[in-house]
């Protein structure tokens, strides 16, 4: 016997709120109803509680008091109920049960935690919210809890997580998608002009990177003004030349991790929005590196998928 | 005899006008008279021309029609009059004779032109402003036309200059200053609050890099981030760590520059305000570099002293 016929899973980072509306099936995942979506946790006006519900009130209105499961920044600090961040190495089959639950307006809330993990440079770091979407990737194929791989998650910060027979081992955070916006938007090296997206710049500049020394990324950015200057690049591809230097980077960096071997490892799969994860894999691909493309939502509702199957298997959940 | 009794130098860059008003001496180089500020290029509202005039007023109801002398970006393309960039490996003793010249209120205004180089990667590099120091720093001591030398010059860019017999052989640009700006007025890395600058903060920036894989700079960054979320570092610390982690990069990045053996070279020369330089200094002695801080002021005015020793000895100058 099923407990609920709907649940509503949220997603809801720092600049999005994207909720999804789910039918609970009997012996298959979560199948997706309806989607919808409203302000980041940075962009709230009123209340978190406010968003939440004008955003799936529609969804309440025809099926009652479903629960709701939400990832990402709304269990930071800055968030609604702070939730903690679960230590790497880490299985994520027990991450539901760790998290924050709480009633609101007579629907049951559970918010899941974050993961935290210690690198060998001294440095901390940590996600919220790729790690459901990681969770989702683990679910798709269960020969992935065997061995070591690599996922890719690009956004405003690419996450690179590293599993290891089922664990989250490790990860890393590059800004690359934040340092595109700051720099398109305020930097010297791009005027604002229309542009669409121009393949070759991009390539260039992603073979910039390869071709320059190892650690010279402050040196190389100013190629995206000199370049502009000597009729290289015009100033409408200024802008993808910069996104190939900052994905270049970031996949050197990756290349060159200690944590991993990338060469050794064989494929990395990569978990985006599909423009910007072709970028990703067209960069990997240059380094020789197959990828392996997956689709964000699907890895969210499958990721969803084991948290409501968590949340199912506890003892107080049973009939 | 001399030609003129006072002459206006204006070192004009993006950010800031700044005006000098020197006292020409038979044998000795230029003395300050006094100084104005006015707005940078890109800040200029109304003319060019009534920018500098309504800045230099002063100094012309007292002194007559006096030439006056400017560098920087007032002779880009964004600026009064656009001069070439000379292509390095270039001296730097001809440098004003290839400025434009023209009238403007009954003054002679000369723009001096920039410099352009192309490096081994195949990326040009470009500046306006800095050969004025460097000519300086060479004016300042005769030795420092034998042999090579690497002046570093810190601000919004960063330029590293190499010397070779005399000749400025090819220079490296780093948006350091830049980076630091967008980084801290427009990222998530740091939370607007007072803070003044941190030493042991700044320390664990630059020793950060350092013990970081080469390459790994954008995922570096999020430390500052990492750190704050576990206690590591303080809000108003934040910023301080941050300047450290960039200034790290850049010397990083020159350290391990094909161009030049750092090691070899023995010393750095720092031209640039005095805090930054400070902390440039560090960072390279923290790699075993000594460095040698010149005032910019001082540097300024003896590149300014070169210039007009340069037009004076130009044919049509002599009495």
């Amino acid at each position: 016997m099923l407990i609920h016929e709907y649940i509503v899973a949220v997603d809801w980072g720092t600049s999005h709120l994207r909720a999804f509306l789910c039918k609970v099936n009997k012996d298959t995942p979560l199948t997706l109803v309806d989607k919808a979506n409203s302000l980041g946790v940075n962009k709230v006006i009123h209340s978190f509680e406010q968003t939440l519900f004008d955003c799936i009130s529609p969804w309440l209105s025809q099926y009652g008091k479903v629960p709701i499961f939400m990832i990402g920044q709304i269990g930071s600090s800055l968030g609604w109920k702070e939730t903690d961040y679960l230590p790497c190495p880490t299985k994520l089959g027990g991450i539901a049960v760790k998290g924050v639950n709480f009633t609101c307006a007579g629907h049951d809330i559970t918010i899941i935690p974050g993961l935290s993990c210690r690198l060998s440079n001294d440095n901390y770091d940590v996600m919220r919210g790729e790690e459901l979407q990681t969770l989702g990737w683990l679910q798709q194929d269960t020969q992935r809890f065997k061995g070591t791989h690599l996922v890719c998650l690009p956004g405003t910060h690419t996450k690179w997580v590293l599993i290891k027979e089922g664990k989250v081992e490790l990860f890393k955070t590059a800004m690359t998608g934040e340092l595109f916006d700051l720099l398109t938007n305020h930097s010297i090296l791009i005027k604002k002009c229309d542009s669409t997206f121009d393949q070759p710049a991009f390539k260039k500049g992603a073979d910039f990177t390869l071709k320059s020394e190892l650690g010279s990324f402050t040196h190389g950015l100013f190629s995206v003004r000199s370049k502009q200057l000597f009729g290289e690049l015009t100033n409408s591809q200024a802008s993808s030349y910069l996104s190939g230097l900052l994905i270049g980077s970031d996949v050197r960096a990756a290349m060159n991790a200690e944590e991993w071997n990338l060469p050794e490892l064989g494929e990395v799969s990569i978990i985006g929005a599909k423009h910007l994860s072709q970028q990703f894999s067209q960069v990997l691909e240059i380094h020789g590196i197959k990828t392996n493309m997956c689709k964000v939502t699907d890895m969210t509702l499958l990721g969803f998928n084991a948290v409501y199957q968590q949340i199912l298997a506890l003892p107080s959940q049973q009939n």
